[in-house]
């Protein structure tokens, strides 16, 4: 997926959000924005979102001085999640489809996107799970997912964030662990999840666990390690999480699960859907075109 | 009032609204948030808001050649504000305090303000005109703008968008109109009201109409003609309406009041106020700072 003009005003936003996350030094603040106002005046619409993403992040990184300035915010997050999901995991094993129900909520997951809005509460992450329990959802997606993992020799799960990876651990409970490759980011970007998280959230114990070589919020196979791209490559069925990997993604030729909250007017435009709407919808492999789930009911 | 670097995406997202508003050529609206994104790289932050919005504005009518890109929607919401005002004006004669009842309605023409948002619908209107007068008020802000009127020799009132200025004649009949002197923009920026809106909402027969000028979308002294920076010196009092006119004037040192809806959150942070909320507020003309409602009482 490119880069729309309504991204635009969008990174400035996220750009001087994640500045003041950063530090208080406003002098820091205006430099951020002076130069991701630079960048963006001459940037290439035909890269996805998260290409400027990685440009953004990296360029804060550099003038604050300092390499994971999200850190304790994914530590606070993934505390967070790993409590919610104490009582979560009896819910998904007593519900009538615990592969539905894991689904939901690693949708629900997705939520903890520090990209797309900054201040997330613990009220909203309850709610979301709420919401994500009770929502309509497209049951033929759901047996189509179902059939895909258990036909899928090698699955790759390409994790999203810190304390969603704790909402993923419940849906790979119940996907063949052994089949299964998880991968997160090579470096920190945002409050995406790297290495540390999937051990946090006992990943490291369940599956094998990799990391892309990356430092960009979504999946560009060109910036991700070499390892990592024959694994991709290697993949029977590939399952990304959230709303970079769907943008990185989208146009990718290869047997792709999207599961993901449409959480941004653009992206949502582009999968056909509400804003705030679950997805879990299937590339199509052949073409790289993706199925809406719209045209496949 | 100075530029806040929350102000930086907003202006973004504005120049792409009005572009998409102005043509259906995509080039041009990518060339608009391209030189808009320059421009905001280089800016001097100490200028008001409505500085950039005028050199944004021109840039936008220069290249989309057309000199008024919103005349039509100007003369939509005229038309609107016209058919709306035709039962207030009864509402104001036999409400309990007329002046209130009009100050209130003066406040509610303030939502037709398409630089803060560009769709605006009826709906919209007709809700913020019930919200209006029903919501609280401060009373001793009335009192003492009702003193300030009766005293005053020489009232110049600014007006700010086309469809709101014919809520305020409901204002002005409530005001000795002998004594006011209405001042639009010398071109079109924006909604903003020019002397032609004036002429349709009935003003020019009821007081003196002057142009200020400029096509700045608040009141910039030094953009003004000289004409009309004498007729600002030589005010009792100016009742400034509008955003555009508070990020202007706020400074000034000049008695005046301020009337209008806080729409966006830096503006509403600024007044001390909640955003949405109706805003009746005197500048201390002494020091040019402005006395807040809530420290006034």
């Amino acid at each position: 997926m490119r880069i729309f003009l309504d991204c635009i005003p969008c990174f400035v936003r996220q750009a001087l959000d994640s500045a003041r996350l950063a530090t208080d030094d406003e002098r820091i603040h205006e430099q951020v924005v002076r130069e991701v106002l630079r960048l963006a005046a001459d940037l290439d619409m035909s890269q996805s979102p998260p290409a400027i993403g990685q440009q953004i992040h990296r360029l804060i990184r550099k003038l604050i001085d300092n390499n994971d300035p999200y850190r304790e915010l994914k530590q606070r997050f993934n505390r967070l999640a790993l409590r919610l999901c104490a009582e979560l995991e009896e819910r998904v094993r007593t519900s009538e489809d615990p592969l539905e129900t894991a689904v939901r909520l690693a949708i629900a997951g997705n939520i903890i996107d520090l990209g797309v809005k900054t201040s997330i509460e613990e009220s909203d992450v309850a709610r979301t799970i709420r919401d994500c329990l009770t929502a309509d959802f497209d049951n033929q997606q759901i047996e189509e997912f179902r059939n895909a993992v258990s036909q899928a020799g090698k699955i790759l799960y390409l994790a999203d964030n810190a304390g969603e990876i704790v909402f993923d651990r419940l849906l790979i409970e119940q996907m063949p662990t052994e089949r299964i490759t998880l991968a997160v980011k090579g470096g920190p970007v945002i409050n995406d999840a790297t290495i540390e998280d999937a051990e946090f959230a006992g990943l490291t114990e369940m599956v094998e666990v990799i990391d892309n070589g990356s430092d960009v919020p979504g999946t560009i196979l060109e910036t991700c390690s070499q390892a990592f791209r024959e694994r991709f490559e290697d993949a029977d069925l590939i399952i990304a999480k959230g709303q970079g990997n769907y943008e990185t993604l989208s146009d990718a030729d290869k047997d792709i699960f999207f599961i993901l909250k449409a959480k941004c007017p653009v992206i949502a435009g582009d999968l056909g859907c509400e804003v705030g709407e679950m997805i879990l919808q299937r590339s199509n492999s052949r073409n790289g075109v993706v199925d809406s789930v719209k045209e496949a009911e």
